[in-house]
């Protein structure tokens, strides 16, 4: 483990190895900046319907390449060299976070067979194209020979990686270095514990909360001046990116941070679907924006793990974005944009309206009370699945026996059930990351207020510098020179703790249902 | 010389080295449309301004990438086994053609160091930025160290690549195979003696023509809809392609041509700006668009000369989209598209207008008579950048002194001067093609009007898609299999001949300014 220091962030190049390795890491780079810009050009509608095969063959090739790049021999010997002498005090944490990243990303690059790689990434593009099809027809049936086939890459996948007690702990270390499924678990019982009650006591409560005024007939142009005037407020920097509208929300993290980073929202009947995704992309951005402009063109310059990230991005959408603070100040930007309704609703109504609790079927809709829910449910059934325990034939059954425990409903066809995600068409891994982020932020968060005595106060007022500056201090600029444990030690003063997340939720949502 | 023979257009991918090389280029092909699209981003305004730095490395990146492939040792035995059974039966003319084409481009950049090729890629980035700003302040004194940069590397990239008798030919073969300094120099004569003395005739003549109405506060919404109904009615497809607005229209052929052919206008107080631009860049696209589809991810899916593929945007801009007949049936578009003042205006008014003779300042404004002398002008100076006899920071003097000479005018500013035109930031050779291609323009005219004797009737019923298929049928499937000079004789039965550009200025605008 890395503590760190107050020096400051710099790669010695004067050293012909480190130099070697950044004129590797730059062009590595440099490509993939190219590869992220294919996909940018497609989802903020460039590419022409006629051109999608032809885009495929350029998408591949620049995978191809990248791949290639990133197992290069002399990529290994540099490792090898740098490795015998890093912990020289002629070299910086600097250097040393870059080697420890790009040594984890050589063994998982070269640990597979390319072979594998390839055959994964044919069967995926199969896999979805029978999820589509599944979930339009609610037949699990037709999908469940793909996720087989997708479970036993995935075993595959983690026995040539290893790992120490279960083969999901490969997968998950790939967003997450060093993280294990024990830790997952040990970090989430308290969550879903707290979440479970939480819910039931709100369901057994006699106030409702009004919503209706959320869903409009709003205008797109609306929606998006609204999204980038809030964007631009909580210091999102339009000069290092942009904003489109695409088919799902994204945050464009490879094009050239912390120069270029954008990202895209969609409009909708349901105002925080474009609102709130604004200021959750905008929390990714602003830690891809913060990174030091010494990391540039390195992998460095990218936040540190997909649970962390993620905990920037619930910082501002929830810790922040749906607090009555925060509102105070910023409502005022809804009220303009879209003066029918919001002129006759206030905003104590409208920041409530924004924390209503509802057990849902669909994750993506779900509030901060279930939203891990719906997470910690994927999370038991893929490490069930990897292991054998369960069949993919039950999974359907299964999937319904949980959300009906964990939730109180279940779904009545599986479209709204275990055919929601499109995560599981290529692989496992990826959702614990998601409550990771929400158990992080609220640790951030706690130490924020900490520091700022009347944070709430200032975000009344509308102020929000003063938070992305401290953010900035103490976690962007790092990039990924640091690993998640040790961001938050040097953040928080100690390790992944679930109860700050367990008082959050408790405190917020016990206040604003008057629960006893 | 190849004759054109009417054999399906096939590549022979059942033998092993067309296949082998095929494989080099596919990938060469879709490196270039990630490079490509990089220049799109740049140009439609999704790049942000604070990343011209890191954008600028990768495209280096990405152009070294390019260069590494198009210089690989096995495309040169690839060539070198090919050239000596390509004449053989069992090979097609589409063979023939491809391998031809990739000498010619392996020839071009075996002989250029890397090195160089990444230090000028990087510079041109730079060196667009600076002419933006210097155009912007009318600083040519800002922009004058870039272009000496870009000076001693074209020096250099001439001294490498060789040149019988003048460095500037060794830049011009690169985008028109086989063409001289002096074979421009004997072509362009007439052709400077003729538009130099129409001028004169015109300016002396009584007669004179309001253009006021083609000025105004046209929207630039409205002109966008405009561009975009007059490029779907000369048969541009935007299931293949897309429009955007830019600071200088192009076309962009490398994104995956011929399903990936966008293209920019920009708006203007003077409507044919934009109006004018669509049909310029809309023949270059429907060149693109027209390539065989056996093409597809090789360099022969694209135009075969500069000079040509100008040949191509003259024909839709100036003899179609001058001409009366074409808005006899086409003004109605402008008329919905802007009634006021349109609705007033006549179509003889509108289209004598379009056709207005003047000396002026800006070259990609200027009418069919001034034109060439403005490239004219431009090929001289660049003669004289480049031998030396001219020195930079007298540029802006001498730039004057020809406009003074041949136009009979002089910019106030050089920002209406020496710093109007983007191509200066990167290199030298690319406006004679544009003479060129007003050259090849008349002599195909001549050739189409030949073979359809009611092409005039045609026009004013508003049909066009005959003048597409017989191009298509005639040049544009061809790709870049043939060279101009194949294509011209295959076209028109003979070899480049000044006097039909000659003829058709002069009886145009004769006509036109009722000239004895």
């Amino acid at each position: 483990m890395q503590v760190i220091e107050e020096e400051p962030i710099r790669l010695t190049r004067t050293d012909d190895r480190i130099r070697d390795l950044l004129h590797l890491l730059h062009s590595l780079s440099d490509l993939q900046a190219a590869g992220s810009l294919l996909g940018w050009d497609q989802m903020t509608g460039g590419l022409p319907e006629g051109a999608g095969e032809v885009r495929a063959h350029q998408a591949a090739t620049i995978k191809g390449l990248i791949h290639e790049q990133r197992t290069a021999a002399r990529l290994g010997q540099l490792l090898d060299e740098l490795e015998g002498v890093i912990e020289h005090s002629s070299f910086t944490n600097t250097d040393r976070g870059l080697v420890r990243w790009v040594r984890h990303d050589y063994e998982w690059a070269t640990k597979l067979p390319r072979s594998l790689v390839e055959e994964m990434e044919r069967a995926s593009v199969i896999s979805y194209q029978a999820w589509v099809r599944a979930r339009a027809t609610n037949d699990f049936a037709s999908f469940a020979p793909h996720l087989q086939r997708t479970i036993a890459f995935q075993r595959e996948v983690a026995d040539h990686l290893g790992y120490q007690e279960h083969r999901y702990d490969a997968l998950f270390d790939r967003g997450n270095p060093g993280m294990t499924s024990r830790d997952l678990e040990r970090l989430f019982a308290p969550i879903r514990e707290t979440s479970m009650s939480l819910l039931r006591r709100i369901q057994d409560s006699a106030l409702g909360i009004e919503t209706s005024f959320l869903t409009g007939n709003f205008a797109q142009e609306q929606q998006r001046a609204l999204a980038e005037q809030l964007l631009g407020s909580i210091g999102y920097d339009f000069s290092r990116g942009g904003l489109a509208l695409s088919p799902h929300p994204f945050t464009f993290m490879g094009l050239g941070a912390p120069q270029d980073v954008r990202l895209t929202i969609r409009s909708s009947d349901f105002l925080p679907s474009s609102m709130m995704a604004a200021l959750h992309e905008g929390g990714h951005a602003l830690y891809e924006q913060g990174g030091d402009k010494a990391l540039v063109r390195t992998p460095l310059a990218h936040g540190t793990s997909s649970g962390f990230h993620e905990s920037q991005s619930r910082l501002w959408e929830n810790v922040i974005g749906r607090s009555e603070p925060f509102w105070h100040h910023h409502y005022q930007l809804v009220q303009q944009a879209l003066p029918h309704p919001f002129q006759q609703i206030s905003v104590q109504a409208f920041s409530r309206a924004l924390n209503h609790v509802q057990a849902s079927l669909i994750r993506v809709e779900a509030d901060e009370v279930t939203y891990n829910l719906h997470i910690i449910i994927r999370f038991e059934l893929e490490q069930a699945l990897l292991d054998g325990t369960l069949a993919v034939e039950s999974l359907p059954r299964l999937w319904k026996e949980k959300y009906r425990s964990y939730l109180g409903i279940e779904p009545e066809s599986d479209a709204n059930g275990v055919l929601q995600d499109v995560q599981w068409v290529s692989g496992f891994g990826s959702f614990p990351g998601l409550t990771l982020g929400n158990l992080y932020s609220a640790q951030i968060a706690h130490a924020l207020r900490q520091q700022f005595a009347d944070c709430d106060e200032r975000l009344s007022r509308g102020e929000t510098t003063f938070i992305l500056t401290w953010l900035r201090e103490h976690i962007h600029r790092f990039g990924s020179i640091y690993r998640a444990n040790e961001l938050l030690q040097h953040v928080s003063g100690e390790d992944a703790n679930p109860q700050y997340l367990v008082t959050y939720l408790t405190e917020k949502f016990s206040r604003l249902y008057a629960l006893l």
